[in-house]
């Protein structure tokens, strides 16, 4: 019998044994609260999202995965707004004591908390159905965070990776295919996501407006063109996706590759705006972090989101899941 | 049809309503995180804890309470630590759409927030077995937090309050008298703690060690005295309970009573330790408080907790569920 405290303290030993060792903190895991020294000159940015199975990630991913992946997409929001990463509160709900699958766990939360200079401060574990709410802190230079609502008519629209691969990878997992080695890139990228954190911290002073893609690229940039009262169009020859070959592989056509990139979730890139005053300044900063930067669109007057097809002629957004009606209200941090 | 989006739209907009409007909140729900400003001077206190239907609280709870004890538990680690509180993340997940759940939740969240000066500034909704985690934080005076591991032998252990009253609730509401008027003051201890955030600020200065009393006066006690290496000695004729007359209503007799009050959860009252030569200051800050300082044992060399009965015989604490082998690790933060 594992009780819950102990399997925190496997996590806590986990955790330690990969810490970052930050000096900022005053007192870790162990007391009634974390006690943290937050820098001068600069803003606390803090966000929090759950990951329920069967919801979030599908049902017998493995248990580093789940722990890399309920960190990464906490880090991805931090990453949105600019942000560093410094710390992480981890509440985790079990259904049934197993030391094996907390220590997998344990070790892909550490993994990725050790990459990116972050240390478990606190947290919780208690009995009932899987799911892992964590609440990730971090800093910006006051007065910098990167918003949804700075989008100008203007702006050109930008991604700097390949869209719809974890949405590929998904669907590789569906038809059996999880150890095919031709789709373990895009099983990564499902599994492992990277936050793109370096990327948002050169985004300051550059990029209007910024989000990360979780729900997929027009319901996100859906939200940026809500909370700026801007229109978005995006051209469909510009988005990078998935190769075609790999797709059919899967019985997929180009039709559905393209969907994947507009609608697919779980792909943690950051979607920003740049004026195109700042363009040139871009291209230069992602270049020093070896990152392509694609434009895809342009922000105009208007409300929403549209996709101009390769002729120009306009793309059914709603085969890809987009309401721009809806799309305001669907996420809420 | 509720989308979880909407239930948290809902819950915003409640909290919007009872807010407490804090200049610190910069950017608020609504982006990717939060930005808010720490005050200069000042250390960052955080924390997290997770409250499951049908273990951290009985199920059929009335929503208004649940929402109300999700922020008071974490509030209750603040003034632990001497913190005050100034923000909240909440994490919700919940069976089914239920709108008249989610306003009584949010009406009960939003109530204690506003009391403590808290302001909801992030979180997440998700489908799945109802479950509420709750990140707060809050701050202190930089180097001035109340820690677990600062108590000395010739201590004085103290309180402010009556233990028992949530757990002599509890078994009310088990015997199916939650309309009783005889014990409404003893539920209104469970279902709506007032976490005790004044003293634990007043307690500057003044105590060595502080914890708040969520598993039971001697489990909790037990991590003081594991974190500071020393023993406690608990007075048991010192230690306040309910009245014997309203517990033998549900047929419980002395010895039950004094069995809540020493292992009794869900207090949510502070427990704390206070140098002899502080003593006099600590009972004249507690006065300006209007709460009673009760000192109900004393710090001594040694380890682990021990209860003194009446006549100085020793109480059976395993009589009470504490087991001092196992506390040092039942809680983790």
């Amino acid at each position: 019998m594992v009780a819950p405290a102990d399997e925190f303290a496997l996590i806590r030993r986990l955790a330690a044994t990969q810490r970052a060792g930050r000096e900022d903190v005053l007192l870790g895991i162990g007391d009634d609260g974390a006690v943290l020294a937050p820098a001068s000159g600069r803003h606390l940015v803090a966000v929090c999202d759950t990951l329920v199975a069967g919801r979030h990630f599908p049902e017998h991913t493995d248990a580093f995965a789940v722990g890399w992946k309920a960190l990464a997409v906490n880090l991805s929001d931090l990453a949105a707004m600019g942000a560093n990463a410094q710390w992480a509160l981890l509440a985790l709900t079990l259904p049934a004591p197993d030391a094996g699958w907390v220590e997998r766990f344990g070790l892909g939360f550490a993994t990725l908390a050790k990459m990116s200079g972050v240390e478990l401060v606190g947290g919780d574990t208690t009995r009932g159905p899987l799911s892992i709410t964590v609440t990730a802190l971090g800093s910006v230079a006051a007065g910098s965070a990167l918003r949804r609502d700075g989008a100008r008519a203007g702006d050109r629209v930008c991604i700097a990776g390949v869209l719809g691969e974890a949405a590929l990878g998904l669907a590789a997992i569906g038809q059996g295919l999880r150890a095919d080695a031709r789709f373990a890139h895009c099983i990564a990228r499902l599994d492992r996501p990277e936050p793109q954190l370096a990327l948002g911290q050169a985004l300051h002073g550059i990029a209007s407006a910024c989000i990360d893609v979780s729900d997929g690229l027009l319901a996100d940039l859906g939200h940026v063109a809500a909370a700026s009262a801007v229109g978005i169009r995006v051209e469909l020859a510009r988005v990078p996706h998935p190769p075609l070959a790999l797709a059919g592989a899967l019985g997929l056509d180009a039709g559905d590759v393209i969907d994947l990139a507009l609608a697919g979730g779980d792909d943690y890139l950051l979607a920003f705006t740049v004026p195109a005053a700042q363009l040139a300044a871009a291209h230069e900063r992602l270049a020093a972090l070896a990152l392509p930067l694609v434009e895809i669109g342009e922000v105009r007057a208007g409300c929403g989101v549209e996709v101009a097809g390769a002729d120009d002629s306009a793309y059914d957004v709603r085969r890809a899941g987009y309401n721009h009606f809806g799309g305001d209200d669907a996420q809420q941090d």
